[in-house]
């Protein structure tokens, strides 16, 4: 059985990853695109390497008929989505790939956001799309919020040695190296090559980044009490993955084994044996999360490394395998797809 | 049904790429792979993107059983794999993708090669791997010859020209943009990072490239006379894809409308709209072509420009192409991934 | 003696190059320096590699005093840069990096870049940059055009061999790789990271290029007939550098010979022996230039590959070595910095 | 006055970056310059980019007569150095790029290089090159240590913090960023550019880094205790430039000043206002160090952030700022060049 399927914000780089994904996905066919400043255009213009493909042109949300449509991934800005979701029909299952719907607290959202939440009563419902924590939720989801990249990445590497209880909780350094498709198509200065390529900093340094409401949220629920990680993301000059390095305290042996414990039974989370460290190399284009684990030579403290695909695992493949859980598809399907290397 | 598959010589990229294109075949099972001087490691350390596959352990030909073995693909350096195909079960059919039986003339080998064949009764039963052009052949064969990567990139370009008769033979200019993963996993030093990045150079000029054994061979034929071109390749700042920038005399609608016709039926070539051209990017880690056709401002001078994946059209995918018509399976088997674009 | 310079337009690529050059020059000193959206802020904020050096704040043109400056650099955008040359002091010096004095036929302007030219008067006077070809009138003149980047490189290449009458004047094809700091500090989709590393793409093909008239202009002058080339450049996934590679037909020798001997006398043109081609990383942050030859396999068929730093000597170290001549400093002063590799 | 110079090892990066500098070093000359596999071979030919310059030809050592030289600048392999520069003539003086006299104590030199060293007495005499903490010691040597280029970058982030007594000695995290260039010209697999550009990874990581060797001969000489810290560098896609992320604790206020107050004084160190953190980018090719420091949200933790040029201020520019002040030269000499942006 084929589902139809509707990419809200086709023009950007996670529209055009959830359709690179579906092209090849099983079970899925897209029947409409939406991209409101490039409205009228083939996808063939806008995305030249998607052009094999028999789209749907792209149109204004407002032209788009949801009629026999089974799920809608929104892919567009941040702010922008709230105001679209609410209006959507109730009965349209929805992947969020926005930061709107992350954050439980509107308190919180307006924090980290700048701005009250428009649509609080949708937010309440919203399932937190960190597939291998929440996967029960999601199923029986109609509104489901990817997770932001970094926040994946972290969480990846992080939660489930707070679960299993084997590091100092006050003391988590996460100091993340980000590639540049996560921040997205737009039309900034440090964004160019010219200024991008040939080197590395750091932005959002010092507790600003936004995607700290994120593992606030998370940490804490899941410690049962709050929880507060430095978080440093420097940007990369590459285009996809990310790279978490997670300094913590606590038995490197055992961090290994909760790690591989957890996520033993997990396809798309590969914990490689110990004292072995990833490379974003080694998952780009793909699903999969690569983390290490290696012991410092000071005693009681330990390096857990992660890796994965920005567009892929950290936001449109994630989409992916949340929206087969809730379409009752294999939750595989459509992204099995190796890493692309080199 | 599923065929088994052996890679000898998997420990290189073109390897690499075929495991990678397999992993997500539906009628190919890889079985067993070479790797001479990583024989008894795990693929998982020799390429650590591909570990979520139950792979082989890499061992040395010698010890390989061809039993039920289906067919072979042979990634092995030039000169090596003449050498180990002779001595391959004649019931094992076999794709190259070495040079080594590209050249039908063995003075022309030796020419090009600077040494006799070692196997030329094979070299005469080999057929040329170019799949859209000797489609009916590759179906039949025991022996598939893969093109070289900047070959099949020029071909596709200028071959239809000839074809046609649309273009003056004596005036063919190919100047050819090459990613570096093109030049293999060899330690050479112009191949470091530090010597690539960030610039460009040409190399095997004035005629010097051995790519234009094929050019000539293959253009001649065609031609039904001798026809050379100018070809320079220039090392490129990036890992895959090859463009072919092609200067000819001709009619630039009669051109356009020539590689359209040619390739009207073809589901891995895309001839853009007239006055669009290609860029690598469209095509990295696919298996299809984009080719586009502008005219000069000067009369009767017309530019062509291709573009693929020297990893995947150029090498790993046109071999599994191949093989998928050698053993009977849908041509377009495991290959229609969409490129990876940013 | 200390010379007193402005630079108009210092906060995009080629102003931030020219402070950078005069950072160590023995005979100039900057006194003001313009940026019209970054008016009030420090160099620093604006280019943070240049923080080092003591720089007047940035203010807006109408607020510069140009009593006591001896040359103003105007690196200002195109038809910008014509509308402020005109109001400048007649008695001030100017070097111009813009296009907007390049032509001298105002209906030639007109043709290539879209409307009719505010400053005709102006435009009559102005001397073309190319320092080598023009030096006497360069020493000599109030307004000197900076040549385009693209247009500098392919005349090294091929100017002397129209001079030398060497080659074939109606078969000329100039193929460029262009790094991508030519195109400037905008904000365009195609020049962000995540969409230019990783490939390349012809742009502006066909005979669209506005390099064009300026290749047009000065080969018709120098054979004494018109000459119109072949040329498509190509935007290249690196920031410094441009490659020329000029396909001409000719006796190899003799070509090289007409380079070697134009050039034995200049400081920053360096011929390669014979066979041996250039590298962009060779010559990129510097103000040399390196050429070389070689012949083709087809008789009386030569390839000539010219490489330069588009903003170094294909902008601001040709405008500095122009402002040296127009100053009377030694022509070569600060502009001898070696190139910068790896 | 000019100072004949002779460079040993000039044939890898440290060797051509020491050419570089010099090329416009107004008190030194080059008189000679060894290279073992490539004696013979002209500058030109091993690195085409310094071709411009009137350089010596490569020799093998034992060929060099140091005569008349004033200083050697030993750029060889680690191990192959300390067998070097035992032997030459003791009124020479020497500037040591290799890790061999770094370490003073022949027990750790043994622990982190993994041999007994060959010339103990030699070692005792060394000065370690840190410039700006060592400057009475290194202008009265005749052996000076160059740091290891992680090693600089990470003292100069923390040294002074260790000075001031602002920081808890006993958390002090340095994550670290490594342009690929300081690894080096030798032909490694993790160097090509197929396989490092695009992505990133950490190396030695876990205490592992033989760097980790003068943090904690440094860092306890200043602190008069042992202090051990966790350092773990990653792999860059990019040619030049580290990046040092610092996770402390301790008063961000007092920490900032700490260091603007240690570095107001120093030509080379620039302190970056309270808030501001830099890029490797803002000092490529340059010998300036850029550091910032934040707050965390987290009261009393701190990130302290250093950007340098591993080639320049890393390692060959810092050794010709020691080599300034061995010689009774100005001691920022040929060192203020501006960073090459973009």
């Amino acid at each position: 059985m084929t589902h139809k399927i509707a990419i809200l914000g086709a023009s950007g780089y996670t529209g055009a990853e959830l359709v690179r994904l579906i092209a090849t996905h099983p079970a899925m066919e897209i029947v409409a695109l939406s991209g409101e400043r490039k409205a009228g255009m083939a996808m063939a213009e806008v995305f030249p390497h998607l052009r094999h493909l028999g789209l749907p042109v792209l149109t204004k949300i407002e032209d788009m008929d949801f009629s026999g449509v089974d799920l809608a991934f929104c892919a567009l800005p941040h702010a922008t989505s709230q105001a679209v979701i609410k209006d959507l029909p109730r009965d349209l299952k929805v992947v969020d790939l926005s930061a709107d719907f992350r954050l439980r607290d509107p308190a919180e959202y307006e924090k980290w956001y700048g701005q009250p939440h428009a649509a609080v009563d949708l937010q309440k419902t919203a399932v937190y799309g960190l597939t291998e924590f929440y996967r029960d939720e999601i199923r029986a989801a109609r509104l489901v919020a990817g997770t932001g990249c970094n926040a994946a990445t972290g969480q990846y590497a992080i939660r489930p040695l707070i679960e299993a209880g084997v590091i100092d909780l006050d003391e988590i350094i996460l100091d993340l190296k980000a590639g540049v498709s996560g921040a997205g198509r737009s039309l900034k200065e440090n964004l160019l090559h010219a200024e991008l390529s040939g080197g590395t900093h750091p932005y959002s340094a010092g507790g600003a980044h936004r995607h700290l409401g994120e593992f606030d949220q998370e940490f804490s629920k899941v410690a049962g009490r709050p929880v507060r990680i430095r978080f440093t993301p420097h940007l990369m000059p590459f285009n996809r993955g990310i790279l978490a390095t997670v300094y913590v305290k606590g038995d490197a042996p055992a961090i290994h084994a909760a790690l591989a414990d957890r996520y033993a039974a997990e396809t798309f989370l590969e914990v490689l044996p110990f004292g072995a460290l990833p490379s974003t190399r080694s998952i780009a284009g793909s699903n999969f999360v690569h983390i290490g684990v290696i012991a410092d030579r000071l005693p009681g403290r330990t390096l857990v490394v992660a890796a994965l695909d920005n567009l892929a695992k950290g936001s449109s493949g994630q989409a992916i395998q949340n929206a087969n859980l809730m379409l009752g598809i294999e939750e595989t399907a459509g992204l099995m797809l190796a890493p692309l290397f080199p």
